[in-house]
């Protein structure tokens, strides 16, 4: 039914009214006193975001932008990086950092498989001369929809001394971050996630200890250096002309997510990816992540039925439905799809999603019975 | 009065409709047949806009993205780069040149004038041996409200055999450029001005020229890296998730300009900026640009009268007409105010400045009486 689609994919996520009518107002002005008061709100709610008493920078950018941010401010030609690999998006960091010149080495665990700490723990041992200065990972590997244990490998990594550099583009504002508890030095993230706003925004924090690694990189960018952003920070604005209405709509989620509160938003998200992961086995399909210690919170990647293929799946609860779900990436394509419940989703969503997904299996396959 | 403001800034500038009414619609998902179908008419009409049979990329960033884009896809450190610098924004190529470890040189022309032809022919005649491989040049400064020839500008780099780098950042879109016709050889814009949409998108096109000196650049750029997006141009779709709320909106704007038609367009803007300098002059205010051939089109730099200063101006206009227009910039910060004229501005809107402007002045300076 035209205009009725609803995304249950990692990104775009469902848009609040209230954000969409923020986005439709005239725009305002970037250097008027009136954006530089939104802006103090946003860059003050960030920090509780983040759970970081850092500035978090603002990027007119794609997540990768800040992806690229910080390899940038951070890395020099022929630095050492251990890059833990589990899925597509880990997999990015390692491109950028080797675009940037940097010595990469990658540690590849199966996909679907979080990134097993006694592995790294056991890696950094060995680097007895302390030659590896960053590690980059995911939070959330939204390819696979696993979950790796970022307090336990942020340990890990900070008792070797190396800096970590964290995507935590689907887990800031849905699953629990504790960039400041944990000793994260480098946390970044995208809008279109649990920021519940469209994208074309990037958020990344840093700690001191990356900062003092920042102050002798030879940055080779311009329009994501640190400097200019950590300055307009502090003067409530920003260094290029902004998306100001993403920045107004992301105000308005800020305060949605402050009424809701933070372990509620945590809360919600274990509940809504309990119920999907529970109605998926009652239909008896297959949850790609079995283990319920690694399953993501806000995606849920299920192997279809015998007989059913992922594309025919897709295609029924779009056209019959109006649901869209994700298919699977890179060599996990057609072999899974992918639920997302990321954002601004209600249980109600997500029966909506199982009941759509039981009539479309139905409708595919007559034989079909669930549990 | 409360959400009455209006802005004649120079970005962002005012939004039609049909656009705001775009960006409220929820997101669609950017790897979904229905993003594709638009993104394959944007990048067609984005051609017709750019007068080019060159691909133009769709970068989710600020104009400045686009121009480090164009840097770091071109420059390899160690290269000569003349940049022609009369005003802020030309500037920030010479910067960003720099940032790339370019060796930079640059010609200085009084801020309010345009670069002398004459100028940049000397420079690269004495060049024998063709040691410069970039010129850097903006057509539209809008920091001080100036145009530059910049046909004649080119024709003098192609004839040189360097390549023309061009921020068209306020030009494309509302005064003639002609990317091919006039041998352009990167082009770069943004969306909030011409485009008539938020800011957050920025374009760029590369000649064929520019292209094969890009295949020999050590490109430090992943994100903003050339080949990723010409390959997503082909398939009708970006690299990294867009920002596809305004991609959207950019759908209709571009709907739009062709139903208004080309030619119309720069003549709507030529007509309006020749009702604001005459408007000024008969106030008895001073044209920072006197010359009218170089006098912008889509800003209007003004001094002052005499006992009033820049931020009272500014003040009143806004405070009690609703009317934003910006201050000088740099150097030029009080000293000039400028009015924008540029993308969805019709007669009444400047009309309704120039009533506002002379209302303002009488308020501030109850003595004063229009020529």
């Amino acid at each position: 039914m035209k205009d009725k689609q609803f995304l249950m994919i990692p990104g775009p996520t469902p848009v609040p009214e209230r954000a969409l009518l923020a986005m439709a107002k005239h725009p305002p002005g970037h250097r008027s006193p009136e954006f530089s008061a939104i802006m103090q709100e946003v860059y003050r709610d960030l920090k509780w975001l983040f759970r970081t008493e850092e500035d978090v920078f603002v990027y007119t950018s794609s997540g990768t932008g800040a992806m690229e941010a910080a390899i940038f401010n951070l890395v020099n030609p022929g630095d050492k990086v251990l890059s833990l690999v589990m899925g597509n998006f880990s997999e990015r960091w390692a491109k950028i950092a080797r675009t940037r010149g940097a010595e990469v080495e990658s540690i590849n665990f199966d996909w679907g498989r979080a990134v097993d700490p006694a592995v790294l723990k056991q890696r950094l041992e060995q680097d007895v001369n302390r030659e590896i200065k960053f590690v980059t990972l995911i939070h959330n590997e939204t390819s696979t929809g696993v979950t790796n244990d970022l307090q336990a490998l942020t340990a890990i990594i900070k008792e070797h001394g190396a800096l970590s550099i964290v995507d935590g583009v689907t887990s800031v504002g849905a699953i629990p971050v504790k960039m400041d508890e944990w000793g994260i030095d480098v946390l970044v993230s995208g809008s279109q996630k649990g920021f519940m706003i469209p994208p074309g925004l990037a958020f990344l924090a840093c700690s001191k200890k990356a900062w003092a690694v920042h102050e002798k990189c030879q940055n080779p960018s311009f329009y994501f250096n640190f400097v200019a952003y950590k300055k307009s920070v502090d003067e409530n604005t920003t260094p290029y002309t902004p998306n100001v209405s993403l920045i107004a709509a992301l105000k308005e989620t800020l305060d949605m997510m402050k009424e809701e509160g933070l372990e509620n938003i945590y809360g919600r998200h274990a509940k809504l990816a309990c119920m999907v992961r529970n109605g998926v086995k009652r239909l008896g399909l297959k949850l790609f992540v079995e283990d319920d210690a690694t399953g993501s919170n806000v995606i849920t990647s299920i192997c279809p039925p015998e007989g059913i293929s992922v594309p025919d799946i897709r295609k029924t609860l779009n056209k019959d439905y109006d649901i869209v779900v994700a298919n699977g990436q890179g060599k996990l394509k057609d072999r899974i799809f992918r639920i997302g419940h990321l954002g601004f989703v209600s249980e109600r969503d997500v029966i909506t999603a199982l009941g759509a997904l039981e009539e479309s299996i139905k409708k595919l396959k007559p034989s079909f019975t669930a549990l």
